[in-house]
C-alpha cells in the first residue's frame, strides 16, 4: 500500500495561511511529521489559493523537498500550477505524481502531455463532460477509457492510479459499496493498473468520521486498493493497515507487524 | 449481524472459578454488562470445567436466564451437558443456539437429534474425523456435508450457523483468508445458511490483539457474516461493526449509526 500524506491541503484554513504567507517552517514541520508517521509520499494540494497559482506551487515543492525525501503527489485544478511544480521537481526524490486527469476532453488535452513529457504516474478520476456517474459500472466504464486513452499515448499501465472517486455516504448510502465494487472490478480486469482513493471524504457529515475511514479503509485494502491519500500522522489508521496487510495474507511470518510493534507504532 | 456476548467462558480463571463456586451475582452481573454493551445472545462455555458438568450447565442456564433476557448459545463438547442445558432453559426468551456438532459422525449422531427435539439453532464446524482442513474449499465441501445433513433431518436452513473455524493467523499466515473465502463461497452457494465465527481467536499469539480482531471483524462482515461471537463490552469493536454496516449499505439514512452516536455509544 503506497501511503501519501494528505495534510498539506490549502482546504485547510491554517495550510492555506502558512503557503499564502510562505511559512516555510511549518510547513517543513508538517512534512517531516506525515513521513515520520509513515507516509511515503506526501500530497500537495493549493486549488483553494488564487486557483493554485503556479508561483505558490514552485514554492511549496522547492520548500517541501529540502525537507524530506520522498516523492510528491502534485494536486491542483489548474494544469499551470503542475507543470509549474514539474518544473521545479527534484526527480531524484522518485518519481511525481500528478493529481489529476478526467476523461474530460479538454483535461486530458492539457494533462496527458504533461504525464508523457516528465514521465510521471498519474492519477484518473473516473469522471468525464456528464460528471460522476451514480454506478459502478459508469465509473468502471470511465476508468476503461482513461486506461486505452492514456496507454495509447504510451504511458505504461503502472504509472496509471484510477481514482474512482469517493463520495460522502451521508448523501447516499450506496456511495461507499460503489467505490468498493469499482476497485474490485478495475484489479480483476486491469491488475497492473493501480487504484487510489483519498479516504476521508467518505465520512463527510457524519460525527465520528475515524471510525468510518478506519472501517473504509479495511474495506477498501480488502477490494485491491493500492494507493491511498490519508492522513499518515494518524497512529490508529496505519496500524489498522498494518494489521489488514496481515489478515488479508500480505505479511509473511507477520514480519510487517512485528516490527511496527517493536517500533512502538501499532 | 447476531452479536454474541463471549465472555462467560470457563477458559477465563475468574470465570472457571465462579462457576465452580455458584457465585450467581458476578455472573448475572458480567451477563447483563454483555447486553447493555449489545449483545443479543450469550455464549455459555463451561468446557473447561469437569467437561462441561451437566449440573454447571443447568445453574449456569438458569442463573443467566434470571438476569437477562437474550437467548443463550449453550456451547460444550459434552452433549450431556448441552441436552441438560436444554432441559432448563427458559424458551420464552428465544431460540436456543447449540454450539457445535461437526461432520464427525459421532458427533452428529449425538447433537442432531437435539436440535431436532428441541427446535433450536445449531452451530455446525467444518470439520470432520480427519480433522480441520487447510484450505477453504474442503471446509466448505464440509459444509456442504453438513448443510445436507441437517436439513435431511428437516433442520431448517436458516437454523443452521456454519462456523469456518478460525484458527490464529500468526500459526498459518493464510488462516485468515481461508476463513474469508470459506464465509463468501457458504453465503454465495446457500445464501439462506447462516455464518459464524468466534472473532477473538484469529489474533492469538500476537500484540496488540484488538487490532487485528478490528480489522478481522470488518473483513468478516464484508464477506458475509451473519454472527459474530466477540466481547460486546468493547465499545470501539461494536462501533466498527455499525460503521461497517453503514458502508456496505444496510443502514438507510445512516439510521442506525446515527441513534448509536446520540447514546453515546460510537
Amino acid at each position: 500500500m503506497l501511503i501519501i500524506g494528505e495534510k498539506i491541503n490549502s482546504s485547510r484554513k491554517d495550510i492555506k495561511e502558512m503557503v499564502e504567507n510562505k511559512n516555510k517552517e511549518f510547513i517543513q514541520e508538517l512534512a517531516q511529521k506525515q513521513v515520520e508517521g509513515g507516509a511515503q509520499m506526501l500530497d500537495l494540494n493549493i486549488g483553494t489559493i488564487r486557483k493554485g497559482e503556479p508561483e505558490d506551487m514552485k514554492w511549496l515543492i522547492k520548500t517541501v523537498q529540502e525537507a524530506v525525501d520522498v516523492p510528491l503527489c502534485i494536486d491542483s485544478p489548474n494544469h499551470e500550477a503542475i507543470e509549474a511544480g514539474l518544473e521545479v521537481y527534484d526527480w531524484r526524490k522518485g518519481k511525481a505524481l500528478i493529481n489529476s486527469v478526467t476523461a474530460e476532453r479538454e483535461k486530458m488535452k492539457l494533462i496527458f502531455p504533461l504525464v508523457k513529457k516528465y514521465k510521471c504516474s498519474v492519477v484518473a478520476l473516473t469522471m468525464d463532460e456528464r460528471g460522476i456517474p451514480q454506478d459502478s459500472k459508469e465509473r468502471f466504464k470511465i476508468a476503461d477509457e482513461l486506461i486505452r486513452a492514456l496507454t495509447n499515448k504510451g504511458i505504461p499501465m503502472e504509472d496509471i492510479y484510477i481514482d474512482p472517486l469517493t463520495l460522502p455516504v451521508s448523501a447516499n448510502i450506496q456511495n461507499s459499496n460503489t467505490v468498493l465494487e469499482t476497485l474490485k472490478r478495475i484489479k480483476d480486469l486491469h491488475p497492473e493498473v493501480k487504484t487510489i482513493i483519498g479516504l476521508s471524504n467518505i465520512s463527510y457529515g457524519l460525527p465520528e468520521r475515524k471510525l468510518i475511514n478506519q472501517s473504509f479503509m479495511v474495506l477498501a485494502v480488502a477490494s485491491g486498493l493500492d494507493a491511498v491519500i490519508l492522513d499518515s500522522t494518524d497512529q490508529k489508521i496505519m496500524a489498522l493497515i498494518k494489521a489488514t496487510n496481515l489478515l488479508l495474507g500480505k505479511d509473511e511470518f507477520c514480519a510487517q507487524y512485528l516490527k511496527a510493534f517493536r517500533e512502538g507504532k501499532l
